[in-house]
């Protein structure tokens, strides 16, 4: 403070003249920017007196002007642009790398067939962490690309685009070291006598061989569920399932039908009404999801585009359980209840779909007094999103093997995901039957344990047919057995610790859920336990953690243009 | 310069540490930069003797160290930085535009309804123009949204997304000043006698009332025209069509569906080159672009993600012509010629298709001696861009009107675009036959026409009205006859001058195609002659010639978006 004094007695009103116009300076352009002088400068100043003089005066001054809250900002603002520039090139790198596959090399033929069926979350997470180079994988589907599920709800209004959530399976196989095969086919029959599986291209476009069977010495099954009408009458026939992008398409284009047709010429009142009903079944996230996204395209976009019909939009969820959401906690029941009653989306609880047809949907409804009521109500939409079916190859197996008779909702394995009573096949996800919901995040994690099983296995193989190599040696060259035999021991060691891998065992992370108008509920594993949220912010949360959970970096971008789109531009209203 | 030396004597070190200070501050930091005083600086600078001497030494010297070609650049970086500021402003203020309609008032129901039959160019193009207050305009269409066609081929293989090139009627409608009806429904019968017009909502979803009529005092026939197929056998079965958004769909999952079965396993080496060779009929700007855009995509994408067929794809051009874009010059025939040549394109002209099967094309060539061969092409996807056909609804008005019975092609109308035999019916685009090509062009050309025809026409109804009441008053009142017989006279010079519009012209601005590999042509209208011209920068003139015609500023931001990305990621080959 004692040199500031002395040198704004020496330069007065130069200092303030300084500090007065600086500000200003700072204001109106961004070139005219004054700062404290800087070693360099200071180096080159101390030339003559005067200059010194001067220097000191300005550069003693001018620390008192900036205090240190400005140190912070200036701080905050080099962090932000060395972190947005770092960003970019992380991202660039990512969106390059992607593009640029290196060369694969075909695996030894020799090396044992792993065969995985299925593009989802379970054959994904394998696939991506699989050393391919260890075996000859062939992987087959009728669906090319990997589905980003969690997505899907946004894709049926346009939120997000249903390209955004698709990841080709060539990419993903064209980024391992050893090339894998992928047959874009139906698996309709796995013999596990012959140990083959039987397989169909059902597409559209068929060549002269378009069925055959693949032979595999390793088989994964991760082929998922069908849906479930439960033998309710006219489910499957006038309702819309949302499981692929076809449902979500489907969906998308019907609700801008029902919209539309209920605009036609003299439409009665109930027409109308009955018209702009939409159903959805099922309590779950993806129910409870789609309902928010429904009311959200209406309120946002339908609304303005047609305002004929702006108060004659009603949406309607059946659960058969006493609750939605019920893998949450109760007080985020209670918020998402109380933000759909805002949102005007009525909730059916303790209501069982028990006909459909294809104007209307009769439902049983248990009152607080254990009363049943039955109530048929008129809709122009009808969403069917619970329940899994057993896929009709995976039933089949089962009836193949004895110790699959008492079985019921797909394969039964055992903790290490090999389905009991075979050897040489395992099981993930939606059709394994490991006692675990039937989610993403279990398919994914039982993936990704296979793909760790798989490599172990691939090495201590190598090892074992070292340790063999060099037992060999040791009986042919009497020479150094000591150093052999210590050699083997060594091997035997390291086969003991690989060979040592714990049985899977799922690590819940957490449920999150879209409940509509911008909010999210989220119930989330937080050190040994839980941590309940719902709102504005969950819903930031809900977003970065979707966002980081997709796939590719190129679908992380994509996602991100999308919802910047639908929140410049609103979402389409075209029917198509 | 004087005052400069002056100065530098006085603080000569002083000032060329500042100056050597000031580069380096520049190159280093945005914060460290130092710009002669302001004249703010100035006045506060005069307040003592040492300070105006520093502040002159250093605002003197300032300039000298700025020479004039960096002051060109420094004013080149404000232009472009408050060019972007501009541009960014007027492209936000455009999407808000946008996004936030004006309320619209209701028309008066005692003015004639004006029925428009179609969205697409014609339809459009009216509707953009036409103050709808004048009429209760109806607007019915089986599709709810405007497609900027010339962009389909390159929704094909997911250059651009289709949604970027569809444009929801109902925000175009939604725009103008007083409410327009919208009926989503398949004009069926036009009956020019009662001035009823059948429409039926053939949609999957349907309400009680799906089948009306409509009447009219005014009807635009808009419906464009059907696929022809020239009663060549198995043309409608077998191959795709690349008029609608749903065609660009199913070309883009059968091009993947064509890859993925060529690669099934023990695809015999025929069947996968029969399955990769992708014929395309007719070398019109849509079946050239087309094929363009299939050899780049394979090229660019495919090949990188299923290297094992790289050298078995093949593109064959099928026209019947002796030439493939015939509305170009000769010279750019010839470049588009050479350049399908280089990216492997087969050309086969003066080629007619005979018949076509699931699997095969048979095509009759005229060789250059005349001579005529059959060739029988085995094809894996065969699209069809050629010829337009008359839609039902058009031939059966055409039968009910005797002045129409030697046309063929589809509604003869006059030079103002009335259909000949009929009042109060006009016709615009491919439906009607005014002597043009039927482009995009032609059509909205047309429909600009008709909107500034109806203008008018309202306009001079209402001053003939104006005219009458003046007429009455002259009767009533016997007063200022003077004044209001010259106002009437007023009136009736700027009737005349209103009633005096021209018969429609079309004014041909030019013709674009692209030709793949980063390649457009161009036939534009300059002055009174023609500008030919062919390469990598008529193709950025392609680019900016599309994106200027747009419908909307969301779809040009969208098909930008979508070329960044198509650019960064490459295209989807997931088959969907």
């Amino acid at each position: 403070m004692a040199s500031t004094t002395r040198a704004a007695m020496r330069l007065p009103a130069s200092s303030i003249a300084f500090r007065a116009t600086s500000r200003r300076q700072i204001a109106t352009s961004s070139q005219s920017f004054l700062t404290p002088a800087r070693p360099s400068s200071r180096i080159l100043l101390d030339k003559s007196k005067l200059q010194q003089n001067f220097h000191r005066s300005y550069a003693d001054i001018a620390p008192a002007k900036k205090p240190k809250r400005f140190r912070f900002f200036r701080f905050l603002w080099r962090l932000t642009y060395f972190s947005a520039i770092g960003g970019t090139a992380y991202l660039a790198y990512g969106v390059y790398d992607q593009k640029h596959p290196d060369d694969q090399f075909e695996p030894d033929p020799t090396k044992k067939n792993l065969v995985i069926l299925g593009t989802g979350w379970g054959a994904v997470s394998l696939l991506k962490k699989l050393d391919t180079e260890n075996y000859n994988v062939i992987v087959i589907s009728p669906r090319n690309y990997f589905l980003f599920t969690p997505l899907l709800p946004s894709c049926t209004t346009g939120t997000v685009e249903h390209r955004s959530i698709m990841e080709p399976i060539r990419s993903i196989l064209r980024h391992k070291k050893a090339a894998v095969k992928y047959y874009e086919a139906e698996a309709t029959k796995i013999d596990p006598e012959r140990k083959v599986i039987a397989i169909d291209d059902n597409s559209d476009i068929k060549g002269a061989s378009n069925k055959t069977e693949v032979s595999y010495d390793m088989l994964v099954v991760s082929v998922g569920a069908e849906n479930a009408t439960f033998g309710i009458p006219g489910v499957k026939e006038h309702s819309c399932f949302l499981k692929e992008i076809g449902d979500a398409q489907q969906i998308r284009k019907k609700i801008m039908d029902c919209v539309e047709t209920a605009t036609f010429k003299d439409q009665s009142p109930e027409e109308v009404a009955r018209l702009l009903h939409m159903v959805v079944v099922g309590g779950g996230p993806t129910g409870v999801e789609f309902a928010g996204e429904l009311q959200d395209f209406f309120d946002e976009d339908i609304k303005k585009w047609v305002p004929e019909i702006s108060d004659k939009f009603k949406v309607t969820l059946i659960e058969a359980l006493p609750n939605v959401l019920p893998m949450f906690s109760k007080q985020l029941i209670d918020y998402t209840e109380a933000t759909f009653k805002e949102e005007k989306i009525t909730i059916m609880t303790k209501t069982a779909v028990k006909k459909v047809t294809d104007k209307t949907v009769e439902a049983e409804a248990t009152g607080p007094d254990g009363k049943k009521t039955i109530q048929i109500m008129p809709y122009g939409l009808l969403v069917w999103a619970t329940g899994n079916a057993v896929r009709p190859i995976v039933r089949d197996l089962m009836s193949q093997i004895p110790a699959q008779k008492d079985s019921r909702r797909g394969l039964a394995v055992n903790e290490y995901l090999v389905v009991q009573g075979t050897k040489d096949i395992w099981a993930t996800g939606d059709c394994a039957v490991a006692g675990y919901a039937p989610t993403a995040q279990v398919a994914s994690q039982e993936g990704a344990f296979l793909a760790r099983l798989f490599n172990t296995m691939a090495k201590s193989e190598a090892i074992e047919h070292q340790i063999h190599d060099l037992s060999s040696s040791l009986n042919l060259q009497p020479g150094n057995t000591a150093d052999i035999a210590k050699e083997i021991e060594a091997h035997e060691k390291q086969l003991r610790r690989i060979k040592d891998i714990k049985p899977f065992h799922y690590t819940h992370q957490g449920s999150l859920a879209y409940i509509g108008s911008e909010r999210a509920v989220a119930d989330v594993s937080w050190l040994n336990g839980n941590f309940a949220t719902g709102g504005g912010l969950t819903y930031l949360f809900w977003r970065s953690a979707y966002l980081s959970m997709c796939f590719s970096t190129r679908n992380r971008v994509l996602v991100v243009l999308d919802w910047l789109k639908s929140k410049a531009f609103g979402r389409d209203v075209s029917r198509e």
